[in-house]
C-alpha cells in the first residue's frame, strides 16, 4: 500500500430481532488488504454469544453465531489507514484471458445477480470505441452513473443486473451488479465489493466493484460522478449473494442500524514506552 | 473410499474449431476423490499446445490453453475405481446451519442458475412432510424425475432453475439446477457435479447434484428413476457456470464429440517385478 | 468455543533498533480461533510505515513491513474471550495415522528444532505404559516439567530438542520443542504455539504445544505444574522457526519490551443504540 | 511452460514389506507444473487397497493408504512434457525480502535438515563476491559440486546440512540440503525438489533444489557438473522431511525398487476421431 494514507474511523451498529434462534454468518470485520491497513477494531455484541470466525474462498473473514430469540445488538468499529484518492489508470490495457492470473478466472463467470452471459450485446454497445481495458470499464461505470436512476425501493433481494437494466433504476448494489455483469461480458474479471465510503450521502454500508485490467484490480463506483477514495473494504465476492453483511438462516428483522465513517482524530501519543532492557538483545 | 469398487474406463474425444486463437479453460481430467480413485489417465491433444494446470476454489483441476486457429482435438481417457452402488441414507438428518462445516456454507447461497432465494415456497411444497435432511432431498429428486420432462432443446446456456420449473422440461444440467435450487431453499447445502455415469443412455457427459445431510455429501440424480452408482466426477461447483467442461473466451465450435464409459477389463498382470535389492533397506 | 469464557486484555510493547532498513515479518496480531474470540485490538507503530498482512500456510496472520533505520516501536493490544480452564481429556485415545485428518499429517514430520526422528527410544522410555494418546502426551509433559530445569541463558536460537535433552535445561520454547519432538516420535501430531498466558511469572510472550489425540487438538504446557487456562494464541507452527513474533532479515536489536496479560475490566455499557428504523425491514 | 519440450516416460516400481499393517503417505504421482505437463500416468498397486489423495500445504499430491501385512508392490508410471534444457539466468538479481511474494517467505526459514541459521558465515565465505542473486546460488551449487564427495553410505536419514559439510560427503539429498541451507543463509528462498532426471547415473529417484531469484524459481543441481534439463518433479518441500516418496508410520522394508526415465517414443496417431456432429454446435 502507499505511503500517503488517510485514517478513517468506521463503524456499524445494528440491532436485529429473531422470533426464534437464528444462525447467521456476518462479514462485519475488515481485514488489512491491498489498499488498507487495519489499525484497530472492536467487535461487540449484546448479549454475548459464542462465535467462531473463518476465512471463506474469497479471503473474507466471516463470523458465525446464533442470534438468540429476541433482540441482539452488534456494534463493530474499526480504524483503518486507506488511500485518500482512488488509484486510476486510464490507459491500463485489457489483459487477454490467457494471461490472467489463475485466481482472476472465477470473476469472469456469470453469477446470481450478474448474468453476464445475457448481456454481451449491451456491453459492447455501452463501451463503444472506448480503449480496451480500463477505458471500457470506466465507460461502463460512467454510463451507469448517467443512465440509471438511483432510487430506493426500485429493487429487492431478487433483482439481478438484467432486471435493473430493464427498469432503469436501482441502488448501489444494483449499480455494482450492472457494472460487474457488463464488464464480465467483455471478458474482463469483475468482482463485488462491500464496505464503507467516506462522505457517502446518506451514510450507509456501500457496494461498488473492481475490475482486473493492466495487471491489477482497480476500483469503480457507478454511484459516484467522479473517482473517490476514502474506502474501507469489508468483503469481496462474485456478487451480493457472497457478501451480505449478515446472511440469516431463519427469519431476522433489522430493527435499528447506524453506520458511520469519519476522519480519525490524529492519534494521541502512545503511552510511555517500557524502559530499555538491561542489555539490549537481538530479536 | 470403500473396499468394494468397480473399475471404469471413461473418456471424451472432442474436436473444436476456432475462427481465431481462443483461450479456454477445460475441466476434463478427473482426480481422486471421496468415492473414486484415479488409476490411470491420458490427456492428449492434436496439435499440442503449451498448457498449464491449476486448482480452482472448488478443488477442481483446470487446464488452461489457447486453441489455435483451425481445428483442435482433445482426447482424455481415465481408468477409475469407483462405487458400484450409490451410498444412500434415507434417515440421514438435516444439519442445522450453525453445525455445518465452514466449507459447506458456500453451497447455501444462490448462484447464476440456482436462484434458490426465489423458490422457497416451491421447495416446501415439493417436500411436503418428508423427513428433514436426506428425506427432503430425495423427495425433491423424485419429484423432478416424475414431474419434469427430459427434452433436448428445451433449454439453453441461459436457462436457470426458475425457467426450467416454468417450462416443465430440461436436460440433465437443468434437472440438477432445479434440484440444487430447491435443496438450498431448505437451507441444505447443495452443489453441482459433472462427470460420467456408467450406462447412461444416450451416452454423454452428465450432470447431477450432491447435498450435505447427515454429516457428509450424498449424491442425487434427478434424471434417473433409481439410485445408481458407477459415477466418475470431473468437477464440482455452485452450478453449471463453474463446471463447464470447456469455458471458451472467443467463438469456438464443437465439431465432433464422443463420450464413453465402460467396465475396465480386468487388469493384466503387472510386468515382472524388479529383482530384490541386494540387501533390503528400510524406506 | 464454549459459553463459559474469561475476557483477557493482552499486549506487547516492543522497541527495536535497526542499523539500516530491516525487512521484518511479525506475528503479533491474534485472530479468533477454536478456543478464543477476538473482541478488540489495536496495532500501532511509531513511526508509521506501509504494512501488508497475509495468512501463512498455518493460518497465521503475518505483518510485513520494513523497519527504517533507527528505532521503531510496535505496540499491539487485544481483548480476547478465552477459556478460563484448559480442556483436558485423560482418556482421549491415540488416533491411528490412517485416521488422522489430512491437515494433521504435517505435524508428524520432524522439523528444525524438533528432530523427532532421533528421539524414538527416548519417547518410549518417557511414556512407559501411559495410555496411548492423551495419557502419553501428558506423561511427556509431566516428565519435562519434573526432569528439565527452567533456566534462562541455557539455550539460544540454534538449540534444538535433542540439545535441550542433553543439557537438561531450557526455557519455554525449549520445553515445547522437547514436548513436540517426543510426541511426534510416538506418531502423534504435535505443533508449536506461541501466545500469552495469564499469570505467567515473570510475564513474557510464552510458548507451549498442542497434540492431536481423541479427534482434536489439546493444549499441553511443560513449563506449568498443572493444566492452566487463560491463554491467547498468537501463532501455530511446526516449531519456533515458524512462529517468531518478529523474523528480521537484517540486524535488529530489541531495545525495550513489555508484555501484559490482565483480566479485562467488565465492559461498560455500549453507547446508546441507534434509534429504531422507521419500519423494521428484513436483513 | 515453453513451446519447446521433450516428452519423457518415467516410472518407479517399488516392493515394500510390512510386518504388520503400515499406514503410509506416498508422493509418487507427478502433477503438471511450471515446467512440466502431465500427458498420461498409471498408478497401480498389488494388492489393491483403498487409497485417498489430498494436496498438502506445498501443493503436492499425496496418496494415503495402509500397506497390509506382507508384501505390496507400487508401480507408478508417467509420460510428461518437460524442458529439455534448464532455464538459467546468470544475471538474475537478488530479490530483497520485502519484495518477495508472500508464498516464498516460508522457504527462508530453517528446517530439519537445513539449519541455515548456523551457516551464515559459511555461506558468505562460499559465495565470495559472486553477484547477488542467481550468481550466488550458482556459486554455492558449483562449490558443493567441486568440494563435496558423492559417496553412498556417507549419510543416513538423520544427517543434516551441517553434518554433511563437516564430513565433506553425501548423496543427492545431502547436496540439496547443503545448497538450500547456504542459499537461505543469504536470505534467498530455497526449496527441496524430488523427482526424476533423464540420464542420471545410476538411475534412481533424485533430489535437487530451487532458489527464488530474479522474480521466479530456478533449478539448481549440485550433483551435476553442468546445468541439465530433462527433469520431472514429484514434490516440493522445505527439505527431505516433507518430500519422502514414502513416509511410513510403522516398520516397512523396501525389498525391490526400480526407477526409469526414457525418451517417450513419438506418439502414434490418435485413434480415429469421432464423426462430426450432425450440426456443429457452440461449446
Amino acid at each position: 500500500m502507499r505511503t500517503n494514507t488517510v485514517k478513517l474511523h468506521v463503524g456499524s451498529d445494528i440491532t436485529v430481532r429473531a422470533a426464534s434462534a437464528c444462525p447467521i454468518v456476518a462479514m462485519l470485520r475488515p481485514t488489512s488488504g491491498l489498499a488498507q491497513w487495519l489499525s484497530s477494531e472492536t467487535y461487540a455484541f449484546d448479549p454475548w454469544v459464542p462465535t467462531t470466525e473463518h476465512v471463506d474462498v474469497y479471503g473474507n473473514l466471516c463470523q458465525r453465531m446464533v442470534v438468540p430469540q429476541g433482540e441482539m445488538r452488534l456494534r463493530v468499529e474499526a480504524t483503518v489507514e486507506t488511500e485518500p484518492e482512488l488509484a486510476v489508470a486510464p490507459g491500463a490495457p485489457y489483459v487477454a484471458v490467457d494471461s490472467l492470473p489463475d485466481s482472476a478466472l472465477l470473476y469472469l463467470l456469470p453469477s446470481r445477480y450478474c448474468p453476464s452471459d445475457k448481456l454481451t450485446s449491451k456491453a459492447w454497445q455501452v463501451v463503444g470505441d472506448a480503449s480496451p481495458g480500463y477505458g471500457q470499464v470506466e465507460a461502463i461505470r460512467a454510463w451507469i452513473n448517467s443512465s440509471l436512476s438511483y432510487r430506493y425501493g426500485s429493487s429487492d433481494a431478487s433483482t439481478d443486473a438484467a432486471a435493473t437494466l430493464e427498469q432503469g433504476a436501482g441502488v448501489c448494489r444494483d449499480f455494482a451488479h450492472v457494472g460487474i455483469a457488463l464488464t464480465r461480458a467483455l471478458q474482463i474479471p469483475a468482482r463485488m465489493v462491500v464496505g464503507y465510503l467516506h462522505g457517502l450521502e446518506p451514510m450507509d454500508l456501500h457496494a461498488w466493484f473492481e475490475a482486473y485490467v493492466g495487471g491489477r484490480w482497480y476500483t469503480f463506483d457507478a454511484t459516484q460522478s467522479a473517482a473517490r477514495g476514502g474506502r474501507v473494504v469489508l468483503a469481496y465476492g462474485r456478487d451480493a449473494a457472497d457478501v451480505a453483511f449478515i446472511s440469516n438462516y431463519a427469519p431476522l428483522e433489522t430493527v435499528a442500524m447506524q453506520v458511520w465513517v469519519e476522519l480519525a482524530p490524529p492519534p494521541g501519543p502512545l503511552p510511555p514506552a517500557p524502559p530499555p532492557l538491561p542489555s539490549a538483545s537481538a530479536a
